[in-house]
């Protein structure tokens, strides 16, 4: 069964920039076959779009999905006394729990806008059988999209480490022949991997053809850290070892310097802003239009739950258009039109679909959103850009095509027990007792 | 008719800070008359607030409800080319206009849970039984409660500032017997107001026992210029015309010193933050942590809809909590208690209404809002605090009292007619051109 989106906006882009058209859309399996005007009907399952925008997906390039259960458990804390209640919960969690956190991740994704993100969890599904498993299990199930990495820290040689990283190869094994489902290496840090670890988890994405995921140069004090400990960057110090050899996506960036974005820029390297989770955590603004500049692909993410605290990513583009002409002092900087392209285009090419993902053209992957525009903060409709960016938070998002499937319309969810989930979130934060005693 | 608000979980606070308890709320007339467990519903209409937070409406303390029919249509641009794409549309707006253009403000506030705000607008309503009259006029129709100031500029004795000044008083007296509507002066700013006409206003406000609103220190532009002309910070200037005798509110103060805040404070001057308007507009982040180490009282207000561009007290509660702690690089600052109590409490204090509005507790008027929990973002229910300042996009207010009066049930408006006003502002949106060349 085909599906026709009719009587939408539709938001186009190409060369030239965004723009708009009245057109209808022809869905088949999992691709875009047409965009044209007035397409016939026949044999289509018809979704109605008047009145509403038709755009790309949003892609979310860094969160941790499996930290909506640490969501408003630790706020408004220096970062240690952060990490420690936020690592007490976290390792209490079972392959189980990431299940459901992951799911409840991925509903707060869908009925904010966003169709595909980029992880780095804690757990590996070991079990192909196994039905409530991990966060690759929630995004089978979910028929959500994703690129999943164990997140992996420590040495080349440790007993742990060879363990975790044994099960995420195991794992993307299991899932090789799941389309909506990719995995890349997850190195924690420059400052929680040891060198071989690093050089060690590189030379797997080669010898696998896969890319990798890395927070750097988030805080000062990894910069002091590095800086005594190796006399340079930590963007300069993972080059050296070899790890933008193979397709990487950095996250935060916030103290990369001048010097280091010529590195990422000719290495290909892509950066995923995540602006409100470096506020939340007292680390400040990255230099994103000199990110620009410089060449390199801004993509943008939310972060976890755990420091932010939500994925909403029509929030966090508010937010990456607002924070960076406040920080540069400069109204210019980092438009509207800019931060679309990092949240859909940016974030396609970030995980090497550019042209298939982020974008609406005939071939493309039917990864699409209709946005409510009868609403009054896009009235009047001066400037859909803008509205996106500057008006929207989020909420507008009515109905979800991913790889050609319905999964929510007209604000239902089609794929997920959203009453279930809650319910077993709500037993495991009593397990785990998420909530703070500070709670008012 | 009573109202009884049954199974609410209600946010309360007291000296000992915010907290959250299991009670039903009696509203009789415009009042809160008890606050307890299980509640006679005899002779009530009853509000089921199961699954749901009630709480004080938010209070914007520093709108232009008018310029919502400049939403996006000037972004990203530098301040002066801002500046005139913005007049050149105030220019030719009417009365009437500002009618439309302030109930499209009122819609958005009420979806976004904010029951009040203080506007600085561009027309006075000069006949009382004119049935489309300004800002007044939409506030009056719609149950909404505002405080208005018209905004004046110039000097104190040309013709047009005499018959603004005139208008204003005028439009005072008229609608001195609406208990949702009260009158303070709007001097612009001490760079487009001279010295006499401040002191003037000033002394009219004595004379009426009002207050005053005014924009200070907004931007690196008007520091420079108050040093070259006057010798001093805008903030000491317009304390020595003795601007702070009356009660003022003042909006932005980006640029404030140590020793203006000192001032401010021993003033009872309330400063209006708006965070995202001073983004936006390449000001840069206002020193809140100071003002409130300061002891100022500080609220928000989310600016006009040129400069932000949406009217969402959540969105920029969630802005407030999150870019001072980015600017100050301290994750402690600005807390999310401190945040909420912007919006509610202090917006209160600042309108002489402490105790009154902003605060839940017998015999306060009932401005109140429900709050759906069931929602993925508000899941798990860790700290509702953190929840409603981090995690909320402002869509999740359900049902909304104002006066004791509901405005909205369960997403539906009960004295606007939504359709009719958006189908206004578009035919005004076509006639004033507000569209941008640019546009997508």
């Amino acid at each position: 069964m085909k599906t026709l989106i009719a009587n939408g906006l539709i938001l186009l882009y190409d060369e030239s920039g965004w723009k708009t058209a009245k057109k209808d859309i022809l869905i088949s399996g999992n691709r875009i076959e047409r965009i044209d005007d007035a397409l016939s009907a026949e044999g289509c399952k018809v979704i109605d779009a008047s009145g509403e925008l038709v755009m790309p997906g949003l892609i979310n390039a860094h969160t941790h999905a499996y930290m909506t259960i640490h969501r408003n458990c630790a706020d408004d804390l220096a970062f240690f006394d952060w990490l420690d209640k936020v690592q007490k919960i976290e390792d209490s969690m079972t392959e189980e729990d990431v299940y459901w956190t992951t799911l409840l991740a991925i509903i707060e994704m869908i009925r904010s806008g966003t169709t595909c993100f980029v992880d780095m969890t804690i757990k590996s599904a070991q079990e192909m059988s196994g039905p409530k498993s991990a966060a690759a299990g929630a995004v089978r199930d979910s028929g959500f999209r994703a690129v999943i990495s164990r997140g992996l820290a420590g040495t080349s040689d440790s007993e742990e480490s060879l363990m975790k990283y044994g099960q995420a190869v195991r794992e993307m094994e299991m899932f090789r022949n799941e389309s909506r489902l990719s995995f890349i290496h997850g190195p924690h840090a420059p400052y929680s991997c040891m060198a071989d670890y690093l050089r060690k988890l590189t030379q797997s994405c080669r010898d696998r053809g896969i890319g990798q995921t890395i927070h750097l140069s988030e805080s000062l004090a990894e910069m002091d850290g590095m800086e005594k400990e190796h006399g340079m960057t930590p963007i300069r110090y993972v080059d050296g070892l070899g790890v933008f050899d193979v397709p990487v996506i950095a996250a935060h960036c916030v103290y990369a310097t001048d010097a280091d974005l010529r590195i990422m820029a000719e290495k290909g390297v892509s950066i995923a802003i995540c602006p409100k989770s470096n506020m939340k955590l007292g680390n400040g603004f990255a230099p994103v239009k000199k990110m620009m500049d410089a060449g390199v692909n801004v993509c943008m993410g939310t972060d976890g739950c755990g420091s932010n605290n939500s994925l909403n990513m029509f929030s966090e583009m508010n937010a990456a258009a607002l924070v960076y002409k406040g920080a540069d002092r400069q109204a210019q900087d980092v438009s509207a039109a800019d931060v679309l392209k990092m949240a859909t285009i940016n974030g396609a090419k970030a995980i090497g679909l550019e042209g298939q993902l982020g974008i609406i053209r005939e071939g493309a992957t039917a990864d699409l959103i209709l946005i409510r525009l009868n609403e009054p903060q896009f009235i009047p409709a001066n400037n859909i850009l803008s509205g996106l960016v500057y008006s929207s938070n989020g909420s507008e998002t009515d109905t979800m095509i991913v790889d050609g499937k319905v999964l929510m319309e007209q604000g239902k969810l089609t794929s997920i027990d959203e009453t279930r989930v809650f319910k077993e979130i709500r037993k495991m934060a009593a397990r785990l007792n998420t909530s703070a005693a500070s709670d008012a």
